[in-house]
């Protein structure tokens, strides 16, 4: 079975336009979660699903994003494998869908969605700085969220 | 156009095994609506969906419910139009999409789903005893639920 | 149980953009299918769709279009019940879905899709003027059609 | 940008349960696209699909599977990137959406609906022993077929 199928793979979700503090934690979960061996997914546009994807670059992972369009070329420059899905924000549960952990950071009413699927997968959802919904794990920083994630 | 286009359409949300008292909010709920013409909206399925087109059926109103399933036959007896989607949890967003109005009676993650998703389309949501989220109107009987919603 | 939920329903599906031919076949096709007690289901929009809509309109039946789009005013004037998908083409499986038996009139890929998606989905699917399929029962003028559909 | 973003990508498209002369092609297929550097993208399931991920990875390709289901473990075991959608076969659209240039082999109605939306789309569909729809590329061979995908 292909090395990629042995990876745990790890949704970040959070907003397409967080503040300058938001970024700087996705981008570093993002590079802590690839350094540690696990996929990115995410959905695939702006903020911090950007930010975790370069993240992921720069520690030489892989990136999957879910896009709301039907055109790969929505992707952010930093995911490796855009998946088109045509669906709107009707995607979102499919983002969640795809992972086996979720990491929230941050985010509005779309991430609020993507948390409650999460939820209702039954899969562990960390949250750094987002919601606060019951049976959501609290990090503090990137490093105890992806800590919480992978451990 | 025909007259069921006219009328305005509420999705009343909340989840497959609430208590008894949430039933009777959600039935009430339904009932009211119908009472001042509106159309229900729900997931189609057991519980506060199911109560709530009991409601709605009592006072002569039509229930259009929006299953996870391809099958009709999955409906409960109250609902008039059922829709299959085949979608699984993912319809939840279809659910919200097709109504002008969104009232949350109790619920759990797939309910935030929805409450999430009202919001996302900038659609007004009512609360009733359920998730508190910034942004839902917080109704303290269904007879308060449905004044904000209709009113 | 709902008197709407004891009827066949039969999607009738075709272009956008047919000949006056097909438009007239689709109008008295829907017409005959509402004067027999069906619900008339299709994609909602224009062409084919627009003209069966109002054939099952004229006899005094209901027609509930499955629409690509997220909003309800998409819907053709002659719709009673619109549901918004926000899917895009991807919804054609889902017009076929809630059909018990489907027309295909004339029409393109569309069209094409959705006959398979009948087929694929175990349904009748009743042929006039259109793809030429294995497994489609061949109409030749609307009585036919809504024969082969009903009886 | 991602190397895996420059490369073309093909979905192959074809039954579940085909004969062995079909699946001798699909895999053959699968192995000189990904020797020409294109992804392979399918369905994720059995017959046509494992075949031409079996020969993509061959070849050392990369093979993307766009599954019905809801979990990743579905997929066969040559795909390198599983995408679980949960949308039972109206995954079919997302399929075609997903690629450049479709390459249909064998197939029923499943296989029929996915040349559709190939055309739907507007993509190159190439087609060896297959449906016959107008618009279709004819291939007689698996070498045939990827020159008339990829040139």
């Amino acid at each position: 079975m292909s090395d990629f199928r042995k990876k745990t793979r790890v949704a970040v979700i959070g907003g397409n336009s967080p503040g300058r503090a938001a970024l700087d934690q996705a981008f570093e979960v993002g590079r802590r979660l690839a350094a540690r061996g696990a996929i990115l997914v995410c959905g695939g546009l702006g903020g911090v699903m950007e930010a975790a994807a370069r993240g992921a670059r720069e520690a030489g992972g892989l990136a999957i994003g879910i896009l709301p369009g039907s055109s790969l070329a929505d992707a952010n420059p930093s995911i490796d494998i855009p998946i088109a899905t045509g669906l709107g924000y009707t995607r979102n549960s499919l983002v969640v869908m795809n992972a086996d952990v979720v990491v929230a950071i941050n985010g509005e009413y779309g991430t609020l969605s993507e948390i409650a699927y999460g939820l209702i997968y039954g899969k562990r959802v960390v949250g750094l700085g987002t919601w606060d919904v019951k049976g959501v794990l609290t990090a503090h920083d990137p490093e105890e969220a992806v800590r919480l994630a992978l451990d």
